[in-house]
């Protein structure tokens, strides 16, 4: 039962070179592999049922490194770095999936990988706060037990996934928040950091912007009922305006893996440092379970990303599980429902996996980072939804 | 849009004598006046339908106070004052509801008059914290806009559900925590109290019974594979053992209203104190949307009281939202299946109601605090499953 999460600092690196020599085996060095045949499930693809449907997968696995208005002409070196943490994550849990470890260890490491890219928020790259502090959400969920453990509000852990499984495994809680949850690490083996370790200058920028348009709003701006930059950026997203200079700014960037395995079982996990500037102890998605985060062998496993207050509203994740559970829907058509039908444009987009290894890559946004890969050979990573 | 919740400090008296002559204008001065015939829905009588189907009603209302081990020999005043803190509660509902006020009003109020009631674990005599402090939890959900407010580890506000409002109303935000939520309360107008107003003495000896079994048994018991007295009386409580002179140290006391309004719209409210002497800020399920609060004017809408894990575990109130919108059950049968198929006995129990009015209060416990009302005439209050 007792596991240590100790994991050692040599292991990054290793995995690193051992996944670029993986790359080159399954022929995807360039993010142009991915063909129209192999498309990653764009937009509004995901009821075709092309690549959604046909024989079970032994394994199947998707991530994801955030949904939003991403635009195309950015700069060609930034593009290919998130191409190559994408790919390096996906060769990560498609090497481990294959060799037949369980979806649950698969999803902690792959989530690790993400939140160890500063490309996302999450882990190292994670947003800044109003105070100019990061507070980090996670959850992870093992389908085949309904095991959960989630994390909100986390400032010292460099992997946070890793301290929501431990809340699993060494607790009889779900849920654990702010100090009370720093409290819990410390009992724990596990790799702190300091709040330099987070640290982008991108992300310090944003904030930065960030406050200065809040500065000449006023404090009004924070309520809902005044026009703000947030609602302006959402209203952005849901538009699918592109080239905006400030893309990065805001709530983009939660990473989430799911993932089949050999032994049939599901698992979910998501991590992120939450919205730019945000105050008040705002908890989005990520920590709540059927939210951003759920998965039951007996329907399927989901990872969301987008405005988080609207996947809690819909319960985004055990809605599609359950429409897939009682509805009789395939998981394409669920996923689709509930991301174009009860979401709004712009609100975000979801991955998940059913018992059958059918992945669904969902989103109503511009773009969303992603990556699918199965036993039956695919592998590919995307951002826009032409891809 | 923007609405005063500073209350007049007046108004509790002055409802207290419109309940207290209303009492007797139903013919509910005694418990024993909810006879066999109106016996509230109990353990294993909800899919019977006897009370829950038949014509619609123009309005319900279901409360609940806890679920748990609630041995029949308490002590007759103190059974007493239960029976009547939930009649003036149900009472203040059935009045607001009859006279045509919204479900999200009823809800607040019902919920604010059960969190100013000693006897329940929500608002005062809440039950403390391992540091000796109170953390409060509350959640709210419009089911006709899927509009939600939550927050937790709320330490100052008298009425946590109406914090809950606030977030929903005036912020771009569903979830609020600890010094955050203090920080947004702070911004409202508000009844703000201190930790001596939370105060009871029978929490607080249980409070220091859970330190002193924990001195004694030392740190692991706090860990999942030790045998602790959590657990221990979580097995209690699952064997339906009765007459534990601890029965009302631990879990039990949450308060939740449901409640459907003449404009057929639903909406539904939890609060509670949590766990005595929870820890490293633990989360249970009343502020997670779906676990332990959900409406929607499409299915229903639920309040839970139990071991919380286990309801953010099973999504409960989503479940059985989703088994009545997409499962094609009623409602006694989707939370019957739920409480009594999903969760283990002795997990805890739900309240729910349905756009027709259709109510379902169903537990696994050997008791649950608990009343319902209706524009048929229905109007009971019970505790144990046999009333």
């Amino acid at each position: 039962m007792f596991r240590s999460f100790c994991w050692p600092r040599s292991i990054s690196f290793s995995r690193l070179v051992l996944a670029v020599g993986l790359l080159s085996l399954v022929g995807c060095g360039a993010p142009e592999a991915t063909g129209a045949g192999q498309a990653v499930d764009a937009a509004d693809a995901s009821s075709s049922g092309g690549t959604t449907t046909g024989t079970p997968k032994a394994w199947a696995i998707a991530i994801h490194g955030g949904a939003g208005v991403i635009p195309k002409d950015i700069d060609p070196v930034q593009k290919e770095a998130y191409y190559a943490a994408l790919r390096e994550a996906l060769t990560l849990g498609q090497e481990a999936l294959d060799s037949g470890e369980s979806s649950l260890d698969v999803v902690e490491k792959v989530v690790r990988k993400l939140e160890d890219a500063p490309q996302f928020n999450a882990g190292k790259g994670a947003v800044f706060t109003h105070d100019g502090k990061h507070a980090l959400d996670a959850a992870i969920m093992d389908g085949s037990t309904l095991g959960v453990g989630a994390v909100t509000g986390v400032e010292t852990v460099k992997n946070p996934i890793s301290l929501a499984r431990l809340v699993m495994t060494e607790t009889r809680h779900v849920l654990l928040s702010g100090e009370g949850a720093e409290a819990f690490a410390d009992t724990m083996e596990l790799e702190r950091v300091d709040a330099a370790y987070y640290f982008t200058q991108g992300r310090h920028d944003a904030w930065q912007r960030a406050l200065a348009r809040e500065k000449e709003e006023g404090e009004q701006r924070l309520m809902m009922d005044s026009a703000a930059d947030d609602q302006a950026s959402l209203e952005d997203a849901r538009l699918g305006v592109e080239g905006s200079a400030d893309w990065q700014n805001e709530k983009y960037g939660t990473v989430g893996v799911v993932a089949l395995d050999r032994a049939g079982n599901l698992a979910a996990g998501t991590s992120t440092g939450g919205l730019t500037n945000k105050r008040w102890g705002r908890v989005g998605d990520v920590p709540i379970i059927g939210a951003g985060t759920y998965a039951n062998d007996a329907a399927c496993a989901v990872s969301g990303t987008g405005i988080g207050e609207q996947f809690i509203r819909h319960t985004v994740a055990s809605d599609i599980a359950a429409l897939v559970a009682y509805g009789d829907l395939s998981l394409a058509d669920a996923a689709h429902k509930v991301v174009h039908e009860k979401l709004k444009p712009g609100d975000g987009g979801i991955i998940a996996v059913d018992p059958q290894g059918n992945l669904a890559l969902v989103f109503n946004t511009a773009g969303m980072f992603r990556g699918a890969a199965d036993a039956d050979g695919r592998f590919d990573v995307a951002i826009w939804e032409d891809e």
